[in-house]
């Protein structure tokens, strides 16, 4: 899948990624962007200034005549840089009330300031344009993030105030009774990334793989499918699940997706856009690895492999209209999965059934910076697909997100293979 | 010990009183009043909704006619009150960003408004005067805790910002090696509230005592001979511990009181104007009843009880020059305990011997009001004396603070007997 | 009460206690006395050397000539002594299989022996008979806790194995409507130990209390009471319970006392004797604190402290017949409540509304043996009267058993007072 | 690999597998077959009893005309088979006392009496033997798991106490400096079981893979060799850990192997003859995944894909002398690894990079059975290899075993690829 975009300089596109975070937050206040309403997710004050200090620390600390911004920064936004220092415990970040969010937004300015002129200077260097692509696909992840921790904040609130009070999209396709299927013969295939474009380390060595052959459902699982999963018993009984997805749907409670409310005998749904009611045809979300393979057994199918994925997804090329969250806050839609995408990726992430591993060769590169992806390879389940809330240029059919198989907010979906 | 003050109207001190939480507050961002720090503690803006929602529940929603200023606020901002309905988790208070502190202010000046009606047309009302004093009481008892709440919340900051950078009172009297001490004969005493002035439930029904006769030191322990009790193993030796108490030296690590700082070969604590050098000649704070108990036991001598403080206290007046919070705030100085008082009242609570427990024949009022003393009379330890964060109008020697044997963040200090 | 006995010598004496204890265990197998169902029980194996510990720690050794039986006791089976050494920690002594139960027995005879040596020799030290004296009552609080303590790891199982099966004894008095009650008046009384008898340092000193005259049911709260509490939404209603107590009910699930089994439309409790159906007529037992005072509170009474329980107690004197557990072990009844005593003590420890404090002037002695009371005085309550497991050698109306507000394992109840 | 031996009758086989079981647990006291030292582990009376009722259930059972030994044991000896009903509290195990072990002993014989007339009347059933053959290999796996976890309840115990005092084999080779190692070519190769053979479902279908070409080590990594990583600040550098795994080392206070005591500046370790100094030439034992995983970074190596050691695994024949626990036993040797193996079987299980999955077109059986593995891949990690617990009948070059990357109390290794 290629995403073609008019190719701006290394400043503009630094400035244009830049102010969409600002663009994002902007309908929060001081209050809202404070809260950490669990140990995974983060306040967004802190994505705010986590993803400034990225720049301060890889790009303008490495000038020695740089002055920083303010030196306490520098412990209270590392995330898990060992190799950086000690980091501040990262379930105490909703504890830290100063500096506030309009220092955070001078911090934001005084380093976009600082950057802006370094930009200027420099930009024919290789080494300076690599820091600073990792460093503009690490702050549009963080604008995904915004949107998935602020929306459990606020459903935290038993008001279940919106983030924006906006329509969402209406063009939503029909879902077809049976979806089509796409093809995968068994062979040998090259996966992973190739070319000049930005990719994160775990998307190399691009490497060959034996697929068995299989067919991937056209299109994702809706809610009005996964609701027939719901009134079979799916949450009642074990022999659907894994043996940990059991123990977990017992010690949560869990009886349906995230965000899902049942009153007045009617399912709704907790959106950014406030509580509405569930459309049974768009995409269902906010479930987790393991109601995601529940859900595949239950129907006899299977979740695919995160390179059967990668495989077919090359047959679908993203469609121009398709609404994904720069498209969608253009138009004052609300961010929010109404429909399946015409190819394999939009809508909701989709879970597969491969664990999160190097590819083989893969080594973490040298530095702090190493300690990106490869430290994470343990326990976590590959996602492909991108999301509603995941920005167009950040899209690509190689790109791998993980997350531990209980995690249910971010949006996250089906898509069924067999 | 008789408090003195010219004689306001109810409208007029129920205005001063809502007014000086306002000035308590004033030096707070919406972050700060944001967070919540710890179960016990509560984000500055949940006190501020909460002390607003009692005189909107108990006072103004008595009125059929009156229209509450925000539905959700009555779930949102009861404490504990099952009477009234389910309550938000206490430990989720952090969590809510929604309404703002704007909103929470206007909530504040709306209900002050119609409570100033009420009171003005209605001010020879005794029932009504009655309910108001509990309502203003409350809220002096959440002014307290918005300080010490506060500086918990500032103190979880690898930055340690202050409360106010306000310079220490200076007045500060010297520490005799040897305490003078208050003598109390055996007998039979009354205790417990009489007269017209306003008391909890729980300092009644006065009743008879018979106390066996004991000394009392006429001043605080400091931090001083804290220290000795430090450098003489003191929570390192299991002798002289409760069990509990030596179980919790453990498994908190407590090395020293709540706030105290070791750092470059000196002792440093945290206090609302930031961290300072601990003043050995000043009373010791936030320590712990397993830490006052163990403390007088390493001296060789006791914790009074609450009945052999109350008598002890009645021999001593307070100082009209007292440093307590309305006089600090006013001559624009730190909230610290600087120097014992000549009274047995003000600079820190001391911790005392007796379980809180309902004096004989005590019975809780019926209704939802009768929820506020009576129900946590089980495990919990009486304070008595006031703190320099406890307002001048809101002392009394009969007064009964209480809370559980490890809780620290208090201004809890210690006052010896034998 | 006075408990009146043919004065045995010291050594025939220690003889008796010390196989009562293995008359108690016979029926124990080495699996069934190896298990610790929760951290605050003990495996009966453990109980067995630790009462064996005991006498070889704190009399045996303190002969330079005498020779340990095994180094390796001295840590495996100190309880909670500091003064002694480091102690192995308490949730894990389930986890120790060897020494195994025969050597445990070869352990108690060697112990035994020596002690029989040393008590002939040596009976006429006055300071020798007051530790042999402590060692025997303690031993006789480790029998209760035995029976107990197996009682709860029997209740485990499934299969609801009994201790012992054997019948209950028949001779229950029907329990009138409505109890009598015994009057205390208003007045200054003596309470603690005095004269000759054995008792623990935390009976002392006796001291004068000022009591305001109350009226103590003359029996215990039956099993048919305390379901007319449970039918009437007792469990379900928050006023009748202290705030602790409410969050206990339902962070434990508590909806009838301990042992109670609903199945089939009726209750059974688990015994001794197995699962038998619940006599109405009997006196409730495996009630926490919380129960009891909840269980008070809705019958418009309270519960006694400990001096109106003892003060009434005087006037009481234990009958000659009551089923304790020398008399049922003789009589080879079951060991279980069947009917209130005539007196105060005996069928269940009975809840007051006193925390565990030290009298007026206490200290604990000096050494290890003041480790034995005084440091666990903190938020402990006081029980009162002796159980139909307690020893008729070991009651008397001094007598202070205490507990957490939460314990249900031991045969505690109710008695109201008014 | 192919391991040969004389074939016996199947009822011949099972009494020989089951009478294994009985000589293993010989050296157990009733009390040893109680403990359960933690959730993962199982007391040892459990896994007799266990493996028993497997047959009884999968195999007499189905038969409508068997009466079974004790119907209670159909709920307190099933392990997670949900298929089955409701299962006992896994963690709860080590407190049933009843049924003891004497019964339990009879229980097997009862159950192996019927086996024996069962086998002898129908062993041309193939069904029946398939059946068997399952029962007999999850006996040998519980034969492992009882070494293992009464080597956890043993070390429990601060007089580290032997299973059996024993001599080690003491034939160990010497560890050269550097290991020779084995060549895997790029290439696609078949993997899984094959043949007639038992293999567990988990083992199939066979399938091809795709190998990138590789060299594994042809010794294990022996202690002398993990020291140096313990010296060079293994445990304290967070670069060479996966981030779970450096959260785990500081959580649980790793600084060694599992059963390593640092004592009078030795290393020592708890091994099933006792505490014993650690021999710098054998293979490493009881290390974690994650221990592994950081010991391969460290060295600048990596652990192999389960693949890639099934492919050069089947280069190295299993040596006919390799001591494993039915030589051991024989020769009464202690069951403890001393040298690293000629083949890649046996010593130590070894981790692989591979996470536990399905192989391509993996199904679980219909009914109960299916319950045996594919419930259980998820986030678990695969070992390979056996080690000097498993029985040689038992051993095989597609045998795959899973456990947690925090699990170390399996004899398990490491062995190196690059």
């Amino acid at each position: 899948m290629s995403v073609v975009q008019a190719e701006p300089t290394l400043a503009e596109h630094y400035a244009a990624i830049r102010s969409f975070t600002d663009r994002l937050t902007a309908p929060l206040s001081p209050e809202d962007c404070m809260v950490q309403s669990m140990e995974e997710a983060s306040p967004v004050r802190w994505h705010l200034a986590h993803t400034t200090w990225f720049f301060e620390t890889f790009v303008l600390a490495q000038d020695p005549g740089y002055r920083r911004f303010d030196e306490a920064f520098h412990y209270l936004f590392n995330s898990y840089y060992n190799t950086l220092g000690q980091q501040f415990p990262r379930g105490h970040r909703g504890l830290i009330s100063r500096p506030g969010l309009q220092r955070i937004r001078d911090y934001r300015q005084y380093v976009d300031q600082h950057m802006w002129e370094r930009l200027h200077d420099a930009d024919d260097s290789q080494e300076l344009a690599g820091l600073v692509a990792v460093g503009l696909n690490h702050e549009q992840q963080h604008q995904e993030l915004i949107l998935t921790d602020i929306k459990h904040v606020l459903s935290c609130n038993p008001t279940w105030p919106a983030y924006q009070e906006l329509p969402l999209d209406t063009t939503c396709c029909s879902a077809a009774a049976d979806p089509e299927t796409i093809s995968v013969d068994g062979g040998i295939y090259e996966v992973g990334h190739q070319g000049d474009g930005f990719a994160f380390d775990n998307e190399s060595p691009r490497h060959q793989v034996l697929l068995p052959g299989c067919r991937i459902d056209r299109r994702l699982v809706t809610c009005g499918e996964y609701l027939q999963f719901m009134l079979d018993g799916g949450y009642q009984r074990p022999e659907h699940w894994l043996s940990a997805g059991w123990a977990t749907v017992n010690q949560q409670g869990w009886q349906a997706p995230l965000y899902w409310v049942h009153r007045d005998d009617q399912w709704w749904q907790f959106t950014l856009a406030g509580l509405l009611p569930v459309d049974l045809r768009a995409p269902v979300s906010h479930v987790s690895f393991f109601e995601a393979d529940a859900y595949a057994r239950w129907r006899g199918k299977r979740l695919p492999t995160e390179f059967e994925w990668e495989v077919a997804a090359a047959q679908t090329p993203l469609a121009e209209d398709e609404p994904l969250v720069d498209t969608l806050v253009e138009r004052n839609l609300a961010i929010h999965p109404t429909r399946s995408p015409s190819s394999m990726c939009g809508a909701v992430w989709q879970w597969t059934s491969s664990n999160y591993l190097g590819y083989p060769g893969y080594r973490p590169p040298a530095g702090a910076v190493g300690e990106y992806n490869g430290k994470f390879m343990c326990d976590q389940h590959v996602l492909r697909g991108g999301s509603v809330a995941t920005h167009r240029s950040h899209l690509r059919t190689t790109y791998r997100n993980f997350f531990h198989a209980t995690a249910r907010w971010q949006f996250s979906g089906i898509r069924l293979a067999s």
